[in-house]
């Protein structure tokens, strides 16, 4: 048999890794437009920020070496103009000399990843403007930020996803003064903006400008400067721009040879990674494949499943229809600065989009033992359907341990998991790793007491509506009073939790009453005391004042 | 409703907060026969270490703070000498005035958790002697530590479980030579010998000194000193000595009472954590249960599920038979100097037992991306069902990022998950934080290559005991000449794997062949190629050089 890939990089390398050992006497040609293959393209940040100094560890193989340990054909620098799906043949154009000829092949795997995407605005094309997808990109930044590093020199970023605030955190270790320019209400769309915020004040607290509900209008030059302007009329001077404001799924070659293409824009696979055409193949970033909690497709970008993927598809394109792909709940992760930003699963955004009703939890454990030293709290947030039990997405931001309980809550999510599962977690735990209620357990029960109807939420943005209104609420501040004196919500009264069965008299049971303490756990033991005294309309404050100061816009003292 | 509880440690003092949150009118009486409740017990060794400097953390509730906030009558320094079933009614001491008192209640909660096992050896009862337990064992320790603190003072901690391995650590840190001295073959009996073997060479070489299959026979006192004797004759003076054998269940007021007590020692419970009386339940180290993969019953001491017991125990006093308990698979982690040890599980020690056939894999991935800086490959071994996949157990030891991986496979178990779940989970990938194959979804694509046929695995054992045999086998080295010749395995040939296709030639594929690399990766690659080339007899070694060089017995050179 001989096998054809197109793309080097994550599927196509590990999908050509998996093929030899599978078939000795497979032949493999690996077609890269590029010069490089198999590289750390989720690396390239650290790279440019001096963090990996030495730029030949990007480079898991060459062609070289890859070459002569999988017995493969790789042809770097070769791009593959057309596929004619008829012959089985493939157009590939030599880019060293020009030079155009066909190979043939019995089996094809797709996996040329995705573009960045690049608005047609006015001055896009002027120098210095970047976008981060390979290694070329990234010598060409590396090159600019050290060459003509001056004092004071300053980076935009036009994006503040992911990548775009490890960019920010980068750019700004070797000397940069970054701005963030985004379009959307917060940076980091994929977390709700409890969570985002409390990145967007990290970026802040580290000298990062964040400009947020911002449009890009394009480019100029002026003194010698880029300048980038905006739909809110400022104008950004600066010596480099990063364009990150997303990729696309690059489907050029599939849509050309008529492979189907799926709603959302990417080369449609069925579970054996299988395109519309049985001998080719297509993995990682330009493909779209159904979600597992809403069914609906979708292009994830992510270079796990773009692995697991490749993995697949080899077994299949040996042995058709042998592995199922079982899809992505989408599970991403950052470090910025000192925080760790990580979701998993559905945002608030995405539930509204499917029309999804969803309750949501926000909790701010200790990532350890509170009593060994060195641990904040994180912060966590839930969305899970109140009626089931379901968990749809979680989101984490915190300096230690985020990433362990996105990751339960990851494979929970993948096998269907409810809030119930959550509590049934088991951790491995000692003071220096956890607690004996992990932020996991904790989370799924504060979304039982819910649902069983242990406490009535609200949410900061209910609150602040019903006071924007000028609605009439009891608000019970149940901290100590130290901590009240530090700072409270509106017109709140203070109840110590502890005195709270005897204050209570001075309560009136008929009126709303919304009970709140720092992180949520006073709140509800408040909230329980109130409840079963006979007061009929109560609420207890989800995330408490810790979320409150952040996002709420009636803080007072 | 009147609830008593006997024991305000972790289950009790939770399972009293749940239930007064459940039920505001409910009557509580706590009954602690110490002098603190709700303290951590799991961060003794941490205070005495000075790793805690503050006692006061320890304690995360007083018992005028529970008792106000929970309106609980909270009776520490009351000891409930005896249980009347039939009556309904607990005969207490008042440790403070020796006075003896009835209580009656509707339904009883036993907490009393477990005791250290102390053997009745001559000398046991001279000073200096000391288990860890409670609070007032800590004191007493950490006194001797601090006030007789001498130059060159010696510790020796019999028993080298996880507590007994925290507890060297800490000794050491404040001053104290210590020796650790364990019966079975290696300390750490819950993880195999070749996980266990790194913690003992990682304990010599931050200068604990561990001696194996030794057995206490008992104490003397010679020049003031305290001398511990052993079997092997050997006697080890000492400032002091911790005993760390084992704990077993508090089970003396069950027993008198004539509640079951199980086939392992424990008071048996049913799901809903209730004794073979209905109107007493039981939580935490005085418990049996199923475990969730034998099904047998057995006792796991650990705070985790301890916690997790007493919630659903509250639930069920209140609304019986309301809320089921699933078992625990036993998944503990310790920090032992600057590693991590973990498992989950079944070892195998359990698993042949058991009588359950097993496979195992040992890998030693980077705990992030290599290119990252400041990772150092940990180590995990995965024992598992090859015929079914599904997971029996798991432990993991190296410096970051352990933990995280014996969570993800501990929820596995619990779902009764195999080594595909294991390829199939999703987790936060992002260079700081991991890979794009993860440690997990690694060790279970090695297991799926076993299963599938790929790969036949041998055993370092396997291989030592065909050598020992002086059986003749074709040993086929496949790193590069560097490293081969840093050490290798008794007359192994050096063939690197890039270059294997060519020198293939000179070897015998008749002959009885065992390939291996430094880690396995490679001896998979080179299993491959020799395995479709015609070679018949061919094993990949599981581990590699890694594992060989701390257990196996032909090293060379």
């Amino acid at each position: 048999m001989k096998y054809v890939i197109i793309g080097g990089v994550a599927g196509g390398a590990s999908a050509a890794a998996r093929l030899k050992r599978i078939q000795e006497d497979a032949e493999i040609v690996i077609f890269e437009k590029g010069e490089y293959i198999s590289y750390a393209n989720c690396g390239l940040p650290y790279y440019i920020g001096n963090t990996i100094e030495d730029r030949k560890k990007l480079f898991v193989q060459t062609p070289v070496s890859f070459g002569n340990r999988y017995d493969a054909d790789v042809r770097t620098l070769n791009e593959v103009l057309s596929i004619d799906r008829a012959n089985k043949t493939v157009k590939v154009k030599n880019l060293r000399n020009g030079k155009e000829y066909e190979e043939s092949y019995d089996c094809l795997l797709l996996s040329p990843g995705a573009l960045p995407i690049v608005p047609p605005l006015p001055g896009i094309d002027l120098p210095h403007i970047y976008t981060l997808r390979n290694v070329p990109d990234c010598d060409m930044i590396k090159q600019r930020a050290i060459e003509q590093l001056r004092d004071g020199a300053a980076a935009v970023i036009i994006g503040g996803g992911f990548i775009g605030l490890e960019m920010a955190e980068n750019l700004q270790r070797i000397g940069y003064q970054v701005t963030v320019i985004e379009k959307a209400p917060h940076v980091l769309t994929p977390l709700d903006y409890p969570m985002a915020a409390i990145i967007q004040k990290h970026l802040q607290d580290k000298g990062v400008k964040v400009v947020t509900e911002t449009a890009l209008t394009g480019f100029t030059e002026k003194d010698g400067l880029l300048e980038v302007q905006t739909d809110k009329g400022g104008a950004y001077p600066c010596d480099m721009a990063i364009l990150s404001i997303g990729v696309r799924p690059n489907t050029q070659l599939a849509r050309d040879c008529g492979l189907e293409i799926g709603e959302s824009g990417g080369v449609k696979v069925d579970a054996y990674m299988r395109t519309s055409d049985e001998a080719i193949y297509a993995v990682g970033d330009v493909i779209e494949f159904p979600h597992p909690v809403t069914g609906k497709p979708y292009c994830n970008f992510l270079a796990g499943p773009a692995n697991a993927q490749a993995r697949i598809a080899a077994m299949n394109m040996v042995y058709p229809e042998s592995v199922r792909y079982s899809g992505s709940v989408t599970t991403a992760i950052a470090k910025i600065f000192e925080l760790t930003a990580a979701s998993t699963g559905l945002n608030e955004r995405h539930l509204k989009q499917q029309g999804l009703s969803y309750q949501t939890v926000i909790t701010h454990p200790a990532p350890f033992a509170t009593y060994y030293p060195g641990g904040e709290p994180m912060h966590i947030k839930l969305n899970f359907n109140p009626e089931t039990g379901r968990i749809y997405g979680a989101q984490a931001v915190g300096k230690l341990n985020v990433d362990k309980q996105i990751d339960t809550i990851s494979l929970l999510l993948k096998h269907e998991g409810t809030i119930f599962d959550m509590i049934n977690t088991e951790h491995a735990y000692a003071p220096p790793y956890g607690s004996a209620k992990s932020p996991v357990m904790f989370a799924g029960m504060v979304a039982e007491n819910i649902m069983s109807g242990m406490m009535n939420p609200i949410q900061v943005e209910e609150l602040d509506e019903l006071l924007d209104k000028g609605e009439e609420i009891q608000l019970v501040d149940v901290r100590e009073i130290q901590e009240y004196k530090t700072g409270t919500i509106a017109d709140a009264e203070n109840c110590p939790v502890d005195e709270l069965r005897e204050l209570m008299e001075d309560l009136d049971p008929e009126k709303k009453t919304v009970v709140f303490c720092e992180v949520g756990m006073r709140g509800y033991v408040a909230y329980r005391i109130l409840k079963q005294s006979g007061f009929t309309q109560i609420y207890n404050l989800i995330g408490g004042m810790k979320t409150y100061r952040l996002i709420g816009k009636h803080n007072r003292g």
